[in-house]
């Protein structure tokens, strides 16, 4: 058992943050935040969607966040220059959002209402919780730059980040991301990620756990066991270890899209063994060089993030996996989701799923 | 009834083209395109995406359109300019894209299969056709800018189109639509909106569908009845004439979205009445006004299209409306879809539904 210590400390606001490490280290929470941020901004309201069946968030305590600020938030504190870290150096470190999507009320709420009544307008407190995860404590790094046992410290974070939220009572699903790039609107540049404690099941997790039960039902099998073996077989494979398989799939719809998926069936990362995280870590680093050295001189945007299945109803039929796309679309150019993706939801491929997993199988 | 002239002709490619006029006009089709375009350009393959249920177009071909070209391809062909629209002017031109993402065929291939079989890697034809529909012949202008009448005629030539287009046999859904402003990746400044005529209904399309299916059993009641009845009370209404009403929806999810609904029934503009177009006209021209108006300098860049009940099954539950979306959530500022909205499907309205209704009625 990789041995994973964990502090936890309290912002000026009262907001938790988290110090993970590999090594033993002691007394990081004891450092005291000595910013004056006022109240605790909260998250708004979900609202339900009658047109899609989907719930949004309202939240508009966002608009003030930070745009690029001048003195980077995620860096360790220094005399004279405190951020959202108080202690003088990290490992890895998680602290929750200060411009919440969801969350941050005194007490945990309610999960959103399952069944919707006949009023039109339906709804509820924007529970759950949103947490940022700092990978480095070096400003100037990139995830891709770090070592397979940061990446791996990064994954374990992750999973007790998961089991800590799920076990709150108002999230249904927990979702570690992280975008990385301008392109994407990227507005703090030092290396991290967020998570997103959900209280409902995202739309596009709903349409996977109905797809699966559709499969399960008129096969008698496993859907991601079948796209696993099928893709495997295919030429978009681009990474292979004994533990994990990435690749391209065949109906990819961003210009860059790689799926990777543990061999072993698991629900979500607390149940992903050591051995599983030891080994993504370098295959995951491979696949991010890959990405980089896609289109020289220009670092690869992309979103990345974990599959997980949700606490509640149909949660034998999810998966765990981790999706990572990307709006580059060749040298100097992205792909913009306009009306055709954005409004009515039909994709087209540019690149062709084959063409872009060729560009990830020969970067390197 | 209002005159409606239309001329057909063909460019060098085999490729439609059409001309639509208020005015009489005689004799524009008769322009030869001069250009030699080679082979013509067709579109590639669906591909079922087992995971999420839905087809994606896989257009390799289209990677080779221009970005920003030097010489404007829609504008009218001038002596040593020769454009994508042969006549020396237009009032509405339309021809098909020369680089679609569905159709181009010699002949109209099949509609999207309905039931997928066991095997894992489904795909059929990109079949459909994509359209340019070129408002005007002045390369300056915006559709902001034009005339009530222009933009019922460019309304009546988008029913004729969807009439056309659905009597095909391999479109399943049509839908017009503009994407405007460099922020959204537009290639041409020439205004201009474009058609897609789907092989399959979309998957945004199939939720409204599914919608308005469970509200009927559940309330015997129309959907879009209860929600023109619900939002026209609240205080996010735009605007409003004898015949339609536009609004800023309850659960809206981009920063500025105005749905625009006529106040009677209709499943798509081929049953639009004549009175309709005309009123639809000065109204949809004050709401881009106010769009342009919400941040002086900075007009705003939108997708605007009109949802329309698909030509197949559950068509009685659909009903045309046009929706009017932007990424635009300040001065300066848009909107980034990462990895919650664009791979999770977990939308967060930053600005409030309110608040940005209130920008556009308080901005002319």
């Amino acid at each position: 058992m990789t041995p994973l210590h964990m502090e936890s400390g309290s912002l000026a606001d009262g907001r938790q943050i988290l110090y993970y490490s590999n090594e033993p280290a002691g007394g990081r929470a004891a450092y005291a935040d000595k910013r004056d941020l006022g109240e605790r901004v909260s998250a708004g309201e979900i609202r339900y969607d009658r047109l899609r069946d989907e719930w949004v968030a309202v939240s508009a305590g966002r608009s003030g966040r930070p745009q690029l600020p001048v003195a980077c938030p995620l860096c360790p504190s220094r005399d004279g220059e405190l951020t959202e870290v108080p202690a003088p150096d990290y490992e890895v470190a998680v602290f929750e959002n200060r411009f919440p999507s969801f969350g941050g009320f005194a007490e945990p709420g309610p999960l959103a209402p399952t069944e919707i009544g006949p009023e039109m307008e339906v709804a509820a407190p924007a529970s759950g919780r949103c947490e940022v995860v700092v990978f480095s404590d070096d400003h100037d790094s990139s995830l891709v730059d770090l070592s397979p046992e940061r990446v791996a410290l990064v994954v374990r974070a992750q999973a007790q980040r998961t089991a800590d939220l799920y076990a709150r009572g108002d999230v249904a699903q927990v979702f570690c991301f992280e975008n990385r790039g301008v392109e994407i609107g990227v507005t703090l540049h030092h290396p991290h990620g967020q998570i997103y404690g959900y209280p409902y099941t995202t739309p596009q997790t709903r349409k996977y756990l109905d797809a699966a039960k559709r499969h399960k039902a008129a096969t008698g099998r496993d859907l991601f066991d079948d796209i696993i073996a099928s893709e495997s077989r295919s030429d978009r494979v681009i990474a292979e270890n004994d533990h994990w398989i990435a690749f391209t799939p065949f109906a990819a719809r961003w210009p860059f899209e790689v799926q990777v998926y543990p061999k072993a069936r698991f629900a979500d990362l607390t149940e992903l063994p050591d051995e599983y995280i030891d080994s993504f870590a370098p295959l995951y680093l491979d696949l991010l060089k890959r990405c980089d050295a896609a289109y020289p001189g220009e670092p690869m945007p992309y979103m990345s993030g974990w599959h997980q299945a949700p606490i509640g109803a149909d949660r034998e039929f999810g998966r765990l996996r981790l999706e990572l796309v990307s709006i580059r679309r060749g040298p100097g150019r992205v792909k913009f989701l306009a009306s055709s993706e954005s409004v009515m939801g039909g994709w087209v491929h540019d690149l062709g799923p084959e063409a872009s997993a060729a560009i990830l199988k020969g970067a390197l």
